[in-house]
Order: C-alpha cells, then structure tokens, then sequence
C-alpha cells in the first residue's frame, strides 16, 4: 500500500532535505506528493523551464525507495501571468473580479489561461513522462473548491450562450424549456442571455439549473484538457485528481471517469470545526468518494493535525488521526498520503499543522504518524485494500446526482431543508444499523442491489423515473425521502400528480405540502405506537394501495400519511415525507433492512465495525472495529461477542 | 361584485383554454385580469404589435361573460430591448447594476425606457381601448416592489439635481435647509450633490429625505405618464394599481389621486411566514390600502394556496383562504380577484399556488375558491360592498404621511425601532376593542373625526401642527406617540421645546430622552395602580398642565411622566411617551375612546368582528364574525349575545 | 487647567454669538476648539481665502478671555474639489469608490489631495500663525476613524509597492520575507503586487500585515506633512490631534511623536452603548492615550450627553457625565474640552448632544456642565494635572505594539478570540486590584518597572525577547499571555519551539495548543486547590524549570500546565496559557502584584481610586474616589478608613 506525505521541498533549505527523508522513510514512508504550487519554480519566465530542484529531490526520494505523485501547478498561476492578462481572474457573482493573491483564482473559460496550462503541462509531461520515479501524475487541485467553481464575467457569459445553443440548438427549443414566457423573459438572440448576477426579483429556476451544469462542465473540459495531454506525453503513469467533499458545482462522476484514481482530500475536522465529527460524518465522505470513483481511491491530503488558515478547528486528540486514517482504509481507500511533511513557517497554510512541527523536531504528530504507518502494515496482512468484506447485495445503495443536488440549492423550498443535512439524515440511519453503504451516481445504482435508499430526489429525468419503477417491480426495496419526482430535467414542476410518474409505485398521492422553519415540528403517530416527529418539509400523503406507517397528528393535514410502504410488482417502495427524528428513522430504516433481506446490527454511538475481506483463521469474517468516542465502549461483534473499545481505539478482531 | 381570478392564457397551451374558462365559470368567476407580463407577445419585435392570441381568448372569456382587466406590461421589458441598452437596468445603492432576469430591473428615470413604456401602452390602448370586454386598465405591477423604488445610477443623480433645483431654486437654499456647513458639505454647483452612495460616516438626514422624495416622484410620475396615455386613448374603461403592503420609497396617495380606482394584492402570508399572521395583521393593511386609496379598492390579487419563491412560507389551513377574503370584504374590497388560476410550472413563480394544481386538476384549492363564490354572493346580499357599516365619527381615525415614514427609516434614532411595529402597536391596541380603524394620509385624517391617533409623528410641517392644534381645540381628542413633531419639514430638529410647538397642546415638556435597546424595558406605575413597562425609547414628560397617567419607575429619570393626558380648548390630548406593553395601552386606548364617546368591545383574541352596512330585519345591524383561530371561540355579539365561532369560521349573525 | 467647548459658531447666526460666549464664560470656560470642519468657508473658491468670520469669532472669545484651539479642516474635503477629482475619494477593500457626503473620504495617498491640503493649511498658519489668542493647532479630525484607514485604490496599490521596495530593496528580499513560494505567490515585478482585495482563498499573511503597516505610515506622513507646515509658519502654538480609541490601522506612537500635545476624544458611550461602561473601560482607553503620548495629554471631545448618528446610544444619568470628566483628570488629563457647545439641528451628528439643548436653551446638560467646572477647579486646588501620585515603580507596565494588534486582527486563529477583549481581561484583573495602570509602546516598556505585563504578544521582534529576557533577568516580573513570541517581525512562525525563544525564560514548552469557540470552556485545577475555567484558547504547558498554577483538567491534553511560573535570573516570568475566568485571574494577579512587591488594593466593584500627586495637610495622600454605581458604596481608603461613595460621586478623600 501506499503511505506517504505530501511534500514541499522548494520551502525549505536543501540542506535540510536528507533530514526530511531520513524521517520519512523511518516512519514507512513510500510515496511523496510534489509540485502541484510549484509553477514558477517549473516556469520560472514565460517558456523557459528548469526542473533542477526537483530532479534532484526526486532523485533524493528515489534513493531512499519513496515514489513521486507530480501534480500539474494550474491552481496558482504565475503573479506575471496575471498581471498580463487580468481577465484570467474569475468574477464573483456580485460582479467583483477577484485578485491574486490566493489560489484558483482563474476563470476555467479563458481560452489564454487554457493556453498557459496547456504549455507547463506539456512541458512536465514531456520531461518527467517517462520517469520510472514518477509513478502519476495529480491534475491541478481541489478543482471547484473554496468558491472557484462558478465565473460570473463575461466570457463565461459568451460561453454560456454558445453551451446553451449546442444543447438546445435553437432559441425557441430554449425559451420553451425555461418557460420564458413568464415574466417575458422570452430570448431573441443568444446573447441577451445573462447569467445569474443580482436581479430584482430572482431569476428563472432552470436558467440557474443550467449555469450550475455549464460551470461543472467547464471544470470537467479543464481536466479533460490536461489528462490528455498527460495520456499522449507519458507512459506508465497514472492520473488523478484530489477531490474534496461535496459542495461545489462540479461533476464528479463525469471528472472521475477521465481519470485513472481518483483521489480524495480526507479533512474529517477543518478550520471551522469547534468539535469531533460523529463517527458517520467522515464515513459518509469516504463513501462518498469511492462511490463516484468506480475505480481505486486514494486519499491523497488526510489529516495529521489541527487545520486552519486564519483560524484553527478542533485539535485531533492523540489516537484521533490514526482512528481516521483506519476509517479512511475500512472505506476501501488503497492508499494515504499526509498533509503535510512538515508544518509550513509563512504562507496562508501555516496552520494546517503537518507532520512536523514548525520547528522542524518530530514530536507528537511525528509519533501518530509513525503509528499509523504501523497500522498501515496491519491492514495489508488482513484485508485487500480497496476491497470491502461484505458482497454489494448485502450493502445499501444511496442514489445521488449533481442535478437533483443542485436544483435543491437552488430552491431549497424550506428555509430549514439542507440537501447535505437531509442526506446526512438517511445515511446516520442505517449507519447506525450498521449497514455497509456505497454512494451512487444514478448510472450504477441499480444492478444487484436488494435496497436502494433516495434520499429526497426531487428532480429526477424520466429514465431514472422507469429505472426505479423496474427496480421495485422485479422485487427491490426502495426507500425515498420527500419531494419525490416533483421536477424533470428542466426544473419544472411536473404536469403530472405527486410523486410524478410513481403515484402506482407508492401507492400514494401527495395531497398538499408545507415548509416548516427551523423551530417547526410536527408529532407523528407510528404504526408501532410510538410517537415521532417531523421536520423540515411534510409531504401530506393520500394512500391509495399503501400502508401507512406514520400518520400526522398536526401540521395542516392532520390524519394524512408522513411514511408509507407499498407493495409494487415483487418490491416495496416507501415513501418519507418529513424529515424524520432520529427514533422514528431507526424504526423505518430497520424495517427497510429487513424486508430486504439485510440484517441490521445496532451499534452502540460513536462505535463502527468494518468486515475486512479475508477470513481469520477461524473462518470467521476479521473485523476492524473503532471506537470515535473518548470514552471506552463495550460492542457485541458477531461471531466473538462483547469487544471492548479503547478511547479513539482501533482492534482487528479475529486477525 | 367582481370575483375572479389572474389568468395566465400565454402560459399554456390554447387546448386548454375551453376547459380553464368552464371550470372558472363553475366557480362563479366574472372578472379575469391579463396580460400584465406580455410584452414581447404583444410586441414581438420592436414596433411591430400583435394581438392574435389575447384577442382569442378575450372572445372566449367574453363568450362565458367574463369581463377582462387588462395590465400593462411595462413591469417586464424585452430582453431585446435591455440588451440593445444596459443603462436602463437599474443601480443599486451599492453601485451594482442588476441584470436582467426577474422584474422591474429598470430605472423610473430612464427617459429611454419611458418612451419604449409609451410606446407599448398606447399601441395596447389603441387596440383595446374601446373595446366593451375590457373593463379597465392595471398599469405595471406592483410599483417599488422588491428593491424597485430606488435607483442610484447616474442618470438619477443627475435627475435628482434637477429636482432638487426645482424645488430649492437656489443652491443657497438647498444649502441652508441642508445644514450643509455641518461637515463642510456646502455644494456650488448642483451636479456636485451625491446621491446617498455609501460614504464614510453618513450622510446628511435631509439629503437621505429628498432622495426618497424624489425616488417616489419618479415612480409616481411613470404611473402618471402612462395613466394620461389611457385616458387621452380609452373609453369608459378605469384605471387602477395594484399596490402591496407598506414598505418602498412610494408615494401611495399620490399615485392614487391619478388613479379611478386603488388595487390592492393581499397576502396575508408569503414565503417568508413561518406561521399565520394575527388577525389584525392583513386588517391593517387592508385598512391601509382603503385609506389612501379614497376612491373604490379592489383586491386584485388575493391569496388562495401557499406562496414563495425559492422557500414556501406558511400552508394556509382548510378554510382559511376563505375566511382571509372575507376579511378583504368586511374591510371595504369591492371585488376579488385571486392570484393565480393555474400554479405556474416553470419561472419563478412556479411555487406560488394558484387555485388549479401543477397538474391542471381542480384540487382542494379550487373548491375552497368556490366556496368563496359562494360567499361573495351571501356578502352582496348582506352589505353594500365597499361601504362600512359604522359612520366616519364612529370611528377611528389613523394618520401617517410618507415623509415621517422615511424619516423615520433614515433615523431609527433606537435600535430596536420600528416604524412598522410602533405603528402596529397603536392598532393592534384598538383593534382589540373592537374600533373600525381608518388609516388616512395627514389632508383627509381631522375633517368629521372625534378621536385621531398619530403613532410617532415625528417629522411634521407646520399645517400639521396647527390642524392638530385647532382639532384638540375644538373638542377632538388625540393619542400620540413618542417623538412629537421633533423634526420639521427640512428633516432638521426644531428650535423649540418639544414637542415642537405643541407644548401647550400637550401639556407637557420632554425634558430627556433615551433609546432603549431589544432587551431593555422600563416599568411603569398606571394611575390604576397597575403597573407597565415601556420599551424601545423614553420621552420623559415634565407635566406642565397635563395629568400623568404613567410615571417612570425606572429609566434614566425615573419620577418623570410617560403618558400624560392633557385638556386643551374643547379636546384632549394624550401624550404617549414610550412602547406600551398590551395591558398597558389597552388601558390607555380605552381611556381615550371613552372620552371621545367611542364603544370600547373587546374582543377575544384573534376575533373579528364587522358591522355590515345593511340592517338585519329584525333592525340590529348585520355582523360578520370572524375567528382567526383554529379552535372554536364564544363571543358576545352586541344585540345577539353569545355567538360561537368554528374554527377559520365566516358567520353572518343577523341575516 | 484649560476647561472649555467645542464651538461650531459658523452653523449658528452670529446675533447668537455674544449669547452663546455669555454662557460659556459663565461656566467657567477658557477654551475652545473651533474650525475643524470649515474648509469652505475659510477657502470659498479654490485660491480665494476668507477669515472674516472666524476673525470676528476669535475676536469675540478673546474679549471674554478665551482661548482658541484652531483645527486644519482637511477631514471635510469642499464638494467642488471632489467633483473635479474623484478619485480623490477612498476606496473600499471590497473596491466600492466611497461617496462624497460623509467626512475623510480621501485617500491618504492621492498627491493631488495633499497639495490641496498643503494650500489650505499654509494660509491658515500664514493667517492665525502668530495670533497669541490662538494657543494652538488640531491637525485634521480623528485620522483613520470610521474606516478611513485604509483605502484600496490604484494610487495606493502603486505607494505600497513603492513602500514595499523602500523596505525591502529588492524582490528577492520580499518573496523570501513573504514565503511566495507557497502557492506559487513569487513576484518578478513590483507592479505585480497586489492589494489584499477579496481572492480565492486568502492572502499571504505577511502581505496583509505589510498593508497594514503601509497604510499607517500613509496616515503618519500626512500628519507630518501638516504638521511640518506649522512648524514653518508659526510661532508659540502647540501641535496637537485628536485621537480616538484603539481600533483602526493606526501607528499612534508614531503619530505621537510628531506631536506636542496628544488629544483624546474621550466617549465612555456612544451611538451603539446599551449600558454604561464598567469603572476599568474608560480607564482603559484613558490610560492607553496617556501611555502612547509621552507628553502632555489633553481630551479635545469629553462627553456630555446621550451620542449617536441615526440611533442613540445610553443616556448617562445625571452626575455620571461629571463622573467620567473626575475620572479623565484622574488618568491624566491636563485639558478637558467637551463636544460640543449646543447641539445641532441638522447634519449627521444631530443626535450627538451637546451643552445646550437643540433650542439653545441651557437645560440639565449646560448645569452638570457648570458643576463639572467647579470640579475642575477643585482638582487643581488638590493635583498637579498630569502627574500620577504614584511613582513609575508602583504601577503596572502593560505593554502593546501595532503590528502585534495587527497580525492577531490578521490571523485570529479562534474565532472566539478578539484582541481587545483579552486585553481587557488582562487590564481588567489587575485594575480590581486597585493597580494604577500604564498602557506602554514597547519602546518605553521596561525601564524603571517592577511588573511588566504582556497580553497575547503573539507577534515579537528579535529585540522584544531580549529585552523580555535582561527584564526578568535583572529582578523583573513579567505576566504574558498566550501565543507567546509565535510569530516573528515578518508575521511568519518562528523555527524554534514555543515559547519562541524564551524557552528558558518561561521554563516551559508549549507542546500543542487549541483554539476554543464562544461556547466552550476548559477546567482548570488550581495550586490554591480551586477550580477555574480557560477559554477561547489554551496552549498546553510542558513545565521544564516552571512550576505549574493551574493545570488543565481536561480539552485535548489534560494534565499539562495552564499557567506556570518560573524564575529565571533574579526575576519571575508567569506564562498564562489560556483565557482566565475572573477570579483565576485575580489570583494569578494577585500573587504576581506581591511578588513584585506592589500592594494590591481590592476594590468594590464599580469603584475607582486614584491617588493625587499632591499631599493632603495631614500628610496622607489625598486620594480621589469615584463610584461609577448607581447605589451607595462603602470602601476603605488606605489611612482613611470606610468612605461611603455616593451613586455616581466623586469624592476628595483627604482635601
């Protein structure tokens, strides 16, 4: 496997380097990252290159057994550069154009900084392409993050246009989507079109739709662009990108399929963190980025110590950033590269707090780390990394797309609905239950799954509509959160009842809807007796051939269904139509598990269990069971019963 | 009486036509209003007018004896025509120049824009304006909405001097009454005057007044110059506007002398309700509406579903939508027109709920809209529409003029101020005792009245001075808020004593004062040996000849008046000197209506009551009781004893 | 002792004159300020000069045997001069060019507006520069308040990259300095250095420290610059500004020394004060201005009355204006002019109350003035103003430094943290202890001290450690806060182990360290067996020679040191690791007040007593107590037994 660091050797004294690498390699270390800020000391004038500091650092790494990660430097454009052309900075909504000074501040439509990324990435290619020391290559970094996604000047305006006209081919095909009729927004040539800068009133919700899927386009064609030079200019070298958690406006599946690995920049605590996350939050990313991947993940930045640029989040107990690192590898990550070698004394990062300390001297972190490269070795001689223990059919599928995500942040329709937070709300549920879950774009969500959870998919094209349909029909369970099928691939609201298209499927309709603020809720009356509560949004349910689960005892419609369950052809389909308590969503997921044929397996809080791939001896599964809380917890692990956790702990039961 | 609704034919397809206007017909619907967003469909390119398709459907509607409204479009140019000239959009006060996208993104003193406007209503007037199916003209749409009633862009600053220069002659006079030697501001030239753009510190209070004064001349006189374009090209057809609630720098009786009669859109709920407003909440600003308008008001958009459009706000329960229109009518609307027929599929509106769902079916929604049919007919036999059942001495008249309002906004002068709320104070107090509140622009507000109220007059000219002190003095009793008469015509603090001029009125000199904050409250001892608390701001009252009805148990002087009464000539006077508490004003409101000969009738929380202007045949006036509460209510109504109230009940008591 | 008022005779008629100097006599005044804002009307035209009206003013005052202090107007630029160059206007981090219509809208950088000022305050010098009934000279108002301190436009991104080659020679030196390295920041020329405006992400910080610094300096130069001008073309008259509280990027030592006198204005409350301020606020603010002045200190605005803009600060209460004027002499204060003479009837500032009331008549404010010039009086029966009755070894030396103030604004690394209020934490301590207090530039800090108090001195130049070192070394007592001596001059991290190097100083090193937010708090268990709380940040101690005060008891590394003392040398270093509630605080002041061999004097709170400088007859220190409470208080005066304070009284204890 691969353990490493992410390094910076052009910060520090060369003198200092033979030091950085004694450390590393006593430590584990066997890959580097290098190179992905370092365009000036590639480029140092426009067209001419030098590669001497970092041939000969590589050259250093390659004697001490450590391979090279070369990263393209496009996230941070030369100062020359910019003051030549400004316009390559990106525009913010608000019609500011942003200024050098910090990182991604260029336009991803500018065909001139196109031009300049072309060159240094051919130039790297061409002198590092064949190097057996590098072994792949990291286009640019974190693409879209920290407000970089979306450019609101005027070329991107000109751009916009142009992507409209090539996906709807004519004006009139265009104004007929959008509904531009209303508000007489009806467009007469392709250049009145705006983007979505600050209007009176708001703007047309599929207009924004479409610039959300224009700017993600834009990111995806800048990748695109350099994963082809580096295809046809090297040889044997992989490439990836490092992604981050979800948020931007950018396409991840569509970015993930140009790439070899896809790499993911695991921060289970940053700078605006004050707390430990619960144990689900870094699980959700991680499966999150493996999902979209459908290929090896690599956690190319993981967390060593406290983060922050002006401020700094929560400080990582001691055994919390190996407790992480573990999740990461129980979450089929088949490598780990750390932030950062050694602490940075100037810069914006100085306190994203690396290996190192300031001072240089191995303390604390140091010794984590060296732990962790220990555990590293552990779980190669326990389980195939990248390899889950559990078959996909006995694992929940979770069905995301970017355009559902998107059209929620556009209308979030509640002023307390987070798509994040009612996502996190299904995923807790059954992570509580000890379910194995895989994150899914819509295009492998299906096939061979026995449970497929939809957390509020409100805008679904009709093909994801018939594919859900088919699913429940040849026998699958579904389980779908509110607002279900409301919008089609327009953003309009479909001329269809509610949920659209699935009214058979259900077995319901949806007989009135209502927002509730963030202090709203609704009691519920369970089919078990208990009493629940809604939140967020109720989706007030008619039944027609369902069964009702849950009923409102208050809102506007009491007495109408909050969960139902239908049968459908061989499956059954519940629909959620509130955001639901913690209680009544263990209630719901645990029924779901076991008409599904998976078996829930409570964990007590803050505990998670991964099954490895290979047996133990015994023949029995090996399981990797880590305990998130400070305190020691007792948790019953099938097959060996009561195991008891350390504090920020990690065991390998039956290794 | 007119019952209808806004109808949208452009939005959907002509098939449907027949079969929106059958059902319309079912529901009782006489009057549609259209048009009011179709531009480019009455003039798809510059110059070049059509009609084809209102044409059509006018003669279907007309063909089901449905008379037509028609708007004109001016509230949303053509693309087109932003395009060809950007400076038309609006700035705002931040220096941003919106885009287009939403509506009335454009500047009132666009003098390119006025002439397109000109252009587009006269070709409509000369099409439409004899026609006998076109009852009357709306002009634009909700002028000043939404952030519309200021630009700051050049073109305003420039017409801004202008108006200054008209209206000072000299810059030595706009000098003097600005006070400009204060900070060195003394301007010798008039393109040298700002518009109020941010600065460091802030800018001079009169400035701030006469930019909102002549913001609100522009926008009266677009309303203007489209008003003369109807009358000089229309017969027998009105004019109206559909205002909304208090709020823009507009100048609403103004823009309401030019008009026949005043719209009005009621909703009593939009996206950003969380709950359903009290009941006296739409009553003040419908009372409101009535006020200023002078002439016959009309609803012409009311409320039917939930509204909002990137968030939902509060889901109207069963039945309320009806009990808010009975509202509209008991306060005087001559006809209801609802917003919108058929929800909206696509555009911004597209979550603001019509009587028809998303999907065309008549739903819950269409039959509680029939209902209202139904009650308007009951209500036509019971009341002449429009007219109030009490006389004009009989109730309570309300002043308020804009320029205290902007005075007021400019300078909050407390943190916790609100004109809005310290006016709604005023009323939610009578409205708990059952008066017929008039809210009257300052010409119309002495004539014919026993009993005025002025919540926080605090900018007043020198004729209102003297009609408070002739009407005090010849038997009128008067409650006024804290702040009396502090600043003058100039926006400049008076050199007398306070309040200003009216000492001997009053009775009393505000010898201190103190902004208190959203936390702060002071007690107060009531000369019923209750005790009270004032908040938001003391004025503490010296008794010169008044009587203290609330002394200060607290503040910075406590012994000091809080509300006094004083005898002047035949009247009274009452001063209140700080933001009573509940009990406390309703003390102090009862006292006052008492005295003016006025019928306290308190009534139980979230009860209304409205006497109709026919008489019953047993000769007691008609009542229309209405409960704004979900649970059912028990109220004495006078002449009939007890009646109960369902819930969001409508009940004509006496007919 | 110079008593008097700010006088604006130019905004009133001048038959108002000989009235308004009647009173002012009355009250005992023998000082005013005047022309600070009347650019114009000295300098109507560009070029043409007028001193009639202040001629006849001066001429006035003197008669009546008043002195005038004369204010350079140049903080209210005259309207044509900004129309005819607007890009003498400020212009905003966000790139927003601020309006004209507030005051110091110019950009301390703009030539063309130094010339301007250069003219205006040539003539005047050339004018009053040898009038003996001018006493001396303000130079502008409040520099750098309101936000005025640092502009964002082309002029001043093209000084600072002057600035920065005066600094720093070559761009060698700065890319090193900054680290451009990190993120590819590396300038090849000096116009490619940016402004810290909005980016992606977020700016060196070395590069906004350096701004910081730059745009002081801007602001010194143009002091100096006037200044210069005065020393020129005067005679016998002193230099002064008027300097307001700690706040904007400011070097007031700096300013200082340019200066002879350096005025305070002094506001206890203003427009956003809810409450009155505790006793040790306005001693804070107080003793800052004394201790940067290093010469003698005078308040140029004391207040009188209720401050505010467009909403009202806290009314003081009656004798609590008196109050604050007992507690200015007390800290130092050897003139007292109060803002201002009657309050103004328009402009900005006319809720700022002056003497008078708005309508001129002498109310309770022009009596609390009178009495507050008897006060005067007394006071000098009793002190020599200016001279502390204490010696310089008997106070406590608390030392800051701008670009430490600078560099924790920069980076506040928790978002709980606000210099200002661990400051205060700090000075708040130490005043209960009854501690006669210095705020001391770094230049002046150790010599002739006992105790020597360093709140959070994250940022520390080479020669601070040394002197930090020989002081403690020598027998000295230092009380630091945390982030010890974590950064060097060039804001980066320093390459040694924390505390940076003073190690051996402190006798611990800090081994991690975390940042807390607003909700959270750490345990602490004390050497005097109590608990105590930390909050906002905790560095965790690892004693080498220290012995440990208050160990943490929990957060992420409990059992290490919180806060610490050591000997070192013949002195002692107490290291406060974390934000000390209250009483833990008290106790670490307490034992190092002893231990520095200073009495500590516990006072109740809200109770202030400074010792005069003269002696009473009995020998004893007179001593002046104030009770800043609205109740009676007892406290007992050293040699004097228990005196009973009066609600907001100032008492002579010994006189």
């Amino acid at each position: 496997m691969r353990f490493g660091v992410d390094y910076y050797p052009e910060q520090w004294p060369k003198s200092r380097w033979d030091q950085d690498i004694r450390l590393m390699r006593e430590a584990g270390v066997n890959t580097v990252r290098l190179g992905e800020f370092a365009w000036s000391i590639f480029e140092p004038e426009e067209g001419r290159f030098e590669f001497g500091l970092f041939d000969e650092v590589i050259e250093k790494l390659a004697g001490a057994g450590i391979a090279v990660i070369l990263g393209t430097p496009t996230a941070t454009p030369p100062a020359l550069l910019v003051a030549k052309d400004p316009t390559v900075l990106l525009v913010r909504q608000d019609g500011r154009r942003v200024s050098f000074g910090g990182r991604r501040e260029y336009c991803f439509s500018h065909q001139g900084y196109r031009g300049h990324s072309l060159r240094v990435v051919r130039a790297l290619a061409d002198h590092y392409g064949h190097d057996p020391r590098i072994i792949g290559w990291q286009i640019d970094n974190e693409l879209g993050h920290e407000g970089s996604d979306q450019c609101f000047c005027e070329i991107c305006r000109h751009e916009f246009a142009n992507w409209l006209k090539r996906k709807y081919g004519t004006l009139d095909a265009l104004n007929e989507a959008l509904g531009a009729v209303f508000w007489n927004q009806t467009y007469s040539a392709w250049d009145q079109i705006p983007l979505p800068w600050p209007t009176i009133g708001q703007h047309n919700p599929l207009l924004r739709l479409e610039h959300r899927r224009f700017a993600a386009s834009q990111v995806t064609s800048f990748l695109k662009m350099q994963v082809e030079v580096l295809r046809q200019r090297t040889s044997g070298q992989f490439v990836t990108h490092n992604f981050i958690q979800p948020g931007p406006a950018i396409d991840q599946p569509a970015m993930a399929r140009e790439l070899d690995i896809v790499g993911f920049d695991n921060y289970p605590v940053w700078g605006e963190s004050s707390e430990a996350p619960e144990a689900w939050q870094p699980a959700l990313a991680l499966d999150f980025a493996r999902g979209f991947a459908n290929r090896p993940f690599w956690i190319i930045e993981q967390l060593i110590g406290a983060q922050g640029w002006d401020v700094l989040g929560y400080l990582p107990r001691p055994g919390q950033a190996r407790l992480w690192a573990a999740q990461a590898l129980g979450h089929g990550a088949e490598a780990l590269i750390f932030f950062r070698w050694r602490s940075a004394v100037f810069g914006t990062e100085e306190f994203c707090h690396g290996v190192l300390n300031h001072d240089a001297s191995p303390g604390r972190r140091y010794e984590e780390f060296k732990a962790i490269g220990k555990l590293v070795k552990e779980f190669e001689q326990l389980a195939v990394p990248g390899s889950a223990g559990t078959p996909e059919a006995g694992r929940v599928a979770f069905g995301w797309w970017p355009d559902n995500l998107w059209a929620w942040q556009i209308q979030p329709q509640s002023r307390s609905f987070s798509f994040q937070r009612e996502f996190d709300r299904f995923y807790q549920a059954f992570f509580a239950l000890g379910a194995e879950i895989d994150l899914l774009p819509d295009d492998r969500l299906w096939q061979g799954r026995k449970l497929v959870v939809l957390p509020v998919p409100m805008l679904m094209r009709q093909e994801q509509r018939e594919a859900l349909r088919a699913f429940v029909e040849r026998g699958g369970v579904v389980v779908a959160g509110f607002r279900v099928g409301v919008k089609d691939e327009s953003n309009r609201v479909v001329e269809s009842a509610l949920p659209g298209g699935l009214e058979d499927v259900f077995g319901v309709k949806v007989d009135d809807y209502e927002a509730l603020d963030a202090r709203q809720t609704v009691n519920l009356h369970l089919a078990n007796g208990d009493v629940g509560a809604g939140s967020v949004w109720c989706d007030y349910l008619l039944p027609i051939t369902a069964e009702v689960l849950a009923v409102y005892a208050g809102g506007a419609r009491p007495g109408l269904g909050a969960v139902t369950i239908n049968r459908f052809g061989k499956g059954l389909a519940y629909y959620v139509g509130t955001a639901l308590d913690e209680k009544t969503f263990s209630f719901i997921a645990k029924e779901a598990m076991l008409r599904a044929g998976l078996e829930p397996f409570v964990l007590p809080p803050g505990v998670e269990v991964r099954r490895l791939a290979l047996a133990s001896r015994s023949g029995l599964p090996v399981y990797m069971v880590m305990n998130h809380k400070p305190d020691e917890v007792a948790v019953n692990v099938p097959g060996y019963g009561e195991v008891v956790g350390e504090p920020y702990g990690v065991q390998f039961v039956g290794a």
